[in-house]
C-alpha cells in the first residue's frame, strides 16, 4: 500500500471543477480537490439550501450556490455526486449551461443506467466520462466526508464508445491525484461487477437486519445485546443512505436479480445440507470463503486487524 | 460503558481451572484468568501437542497437557472450549476423573445440543452449567486470544432445570470478573436468539462469498479489488473457523432452518420489489434498518466510528 495519500500537484489539472451534491462523497471530493491542488476554482452545488450553508461554514469550496445552471458555467469539470436516480433531472438543469469542452462525470454506483439519463441533456463538445470511486462509509451529508475517502481505493471509468481519450485521461489524472488507482470497463462489465461486490451485499444485509426485526420470538433488545455474535457486522451497510440505495436497486435491476438469483440458488444447497447433516459440505465451503479474505486484506482493500481493528480502542 | 476491563480479585474465586481446547476462545480465557485472578491454578489441556507446547511457550498456564483425565483432577472449575461436535468426546474422557463439587461448563455457541451431550458423562456431584460468551474474531488458534475478548461483551449461561443457585452463582461472578454481563435464559431460546444474532448471519456471508468465487462473468480479481463497495464486510466473519461453524449448524438446525425460511421469505418480498420496481418499499425497508444499527452503537456492542473504525489508521 502507498504510505502517502495521492499527489499533492504544483499546478492544477483543472481551473474549476463544479460539484453538484455535497453529501459523503462531494464533500470528501471537494476536501481532496483542495488538499491535493486538483483545481484552481472550487464550486459546491446543492439542491438544499442548508447543504449549501453547512458547506460554506466548513469552506470546502470557493464558492457554494442552489443554482445548478450558475455553478456549472465556465467550468471545465462538473461532478454530479447525487443519488443515481437524480441524475437526470440534475442534467436537465444544467445541460445548457455548460462550457464547451467540458468534462462531465458523476460518482454512481451505477453505470449503465446513468449513461442513458445523462447522454441526452449532453451538448454537442462537451464530455461525458462516467465514473464510479468504490468507496464510501455508512455515514451520509457533507460533515461526513472526508479527504482520505478515496485513498487506495479503486475508481472505475465507463466511458462510452468513442469517448475523447484525452478527457478520459485528464479524469484519471484527476482520480489517482485524489489517490485512487483507476479502472476502465464497459459500464455494462461495471454493472455485473458491481452488482456481486456492492449491491447484493448491500441488499442482503438490509434483509437480515430486517428480518431481525420482525421476530416475534426473540426481542429487539435481545437482537441488540447479542449482536456481536456477527449481527453487528451487518448493520453498517445496512445503516447506508436509503435514497442512494433505494435507486441503485431500481437502475439495476439486471445485474442486480441475475446475482440474487445464483445467491439464493448457493442458499438453497446450504440449507438443504443442514437439513440432512452434510458436514463435509459444509465444512468445504467453509475453508474455501477464508482464502478470499486472506487475498482481500493482501490487495490493501482490507485490515488485517481482528474483527475489522475494533479493538484497537481498547485497553491493553 | 464502563472503563476498566473487569476486576482484578484479591482472592481467586477457583482453586483450580481447567481450560480443555486452547484455541481463540480457550487462550483468552486463561489469559484473562491469570490477569484478574479469577483462579489461583491454571491447567491447559488440549489433544493437540503443538497447541500444549505453544500454551507452554506463551507461558499461558502453570500446567499445559494432551492428557485431559490428568487436567481435571482436582479441579473445582472445568470449561470445555472445544467445537461442539468434540463436547461428547472430552466428556466420555473426563468424566470419570472430576472432582466432587466440580463446575464444568463450556463456551459452545449452541446450547440445547452440548447439554444433551454432556449430560450423561456427568457423575453425580458435579455441576453442569452451560455457558456462551458472546464474543470472537475471524482469527484462530492460542496465538490470536486475548485477555480483553470478553469485555463488555455479553455471557449466556443455560443451567438445567433444578440446576445449583450456589454453582450459577459462581460461574456468573467468574464471567464478571472476565469482563463480561452475563444473562440467564433456557438452552432453547439461547439456540433461536443465536440463530438470528449470530449463526444465519454467519450462513449467508459464508454462502455470499461462495456465490462470488463461482462467477464466471466476474473475475476473481475484480471481486478482491472492488470489495470495499461492501462485499469485504461479509469476508470477516466467513473467515472464521470451518470447524466450530460446521458443528453449530449441525447442532442447531431447528432453529437456523426457522430463522433462514424467513430470511428467504424477506428476501423473495424484496427481490419482488426490484423486478416491479417498487422504490417506496425499499426506501422504507431501508430506513427501519438503520435505527438498528444505532441502538447496538448506544448499547456499547459496536463502534459509531465509520467503517468499524477502519480508517483509523489512515493519515489524517
Amino acid at each position: 500500500m502507498p504510505d502517502t495519500w495521492g499527489h499533492k500537484l504544483a499546478e492544477p489539472l483543472f481551473e474549476r471543477l463544479t460539484v453538484i451534491g455535497c453529501g459523503l462523497i462531494g464533500s470528501s471530493l471537494l476536501r481532496v480537490a483542495r488538499r491535493n491542488n486538483l483545481a484552481r476554482t472550487l464550486v459546491a452545488a446543492d439542491i438544499s439550501q442548508a447543504v449549501c450553508e453547512r458547506v460554506a461554514e466548513l469552506t470546502l469550496a470557493d464558492e457554494a450556490t442552489c443554482d445548478l445552471a450558475g455553478a456549472v458555467a465556465g467550468s471545465d469539470l462538473v461532478i454530479l455526486c447525487v443519488p443515481v436516480g437524480a441524475n437526470e433531472n440534475v442534467a436537465r438543469s444544467i445541460g445548457q449551461a455548460l462550457a464547451a469542452g467540458a468534462i462531465v462525470s458523476d460518482v454512481g454506483s451505477v453505470k449503465s443506467a446513468v449513461m442513458a439519463s445523462l447522454t441526452p441533456h449532453m451538448p454537442a463538445g462537451t464530455h461525458l466520462i462516467p465514473a464510479h470511486p468504490v468507496a464510501g462509509t455508512e455515514h451520509s451529508g457533507p460533515d461526513a466526508g472526508f479527504a482520505t475517502l478515496f485513498l487506495n481505493r479503486w475508481c472505475i471509468l465507463t466511458p462510452p464508445p468513442g469517448a475523447d481519450e484525452i478527457a478520459i485521461k485528464k479524469l484519471s489524472d484527476f482520480w489517482t491525484a485524489a489517490g485512487s488507482n483507476v479502472e476502465v470497463m464497459t459500464s455494462e462489465h461495471h454493472d455485473l461487477v458491481l452488482a456481486i461486490t456492492s449491491h447484493v451485499p448491500h441488499l442482503i444485509a438490509y434483509n437480515i437486519v430486517g428480518t431481525a426485526a420482525d421476530l416475534e420470538l426473540v426481542t429487539q433488545s435481545e437482537v441488540i445485546k447479542f449482536s456481536a455474535g456477527g449481527f453487528r457486522d451487518f448493520t453498517r451497510i445496512a445503516a447506508s443512505d436509503p435514497t442512494m440505495w433505494r435507486d441503485v436497486f431500481l437502475n439495476n435491476k439486471e445485474a442486480v436479480l441475475e446475482i440474487l438469483g445464483r445467491f439464493t440458488e448457493d442458499l438453497s444447497a446450504l440449507q438443504r445440507m443442514i437439513r440432512w447433516g452434510d458436514g463435509d459440505g459444509l465444512f468445504n465451503l467453509f475453508t474455501r470463503t477464508r482464502n478470499i479474505r486472506r487475498s482481500i486484506i493482501e490487495s490493501g482493500q482490507e485490515t488485517a486487524a481482528p474483527d475489522f481493528g475494533r479493538h484497537q480502542s481498547d485497553p491493553q
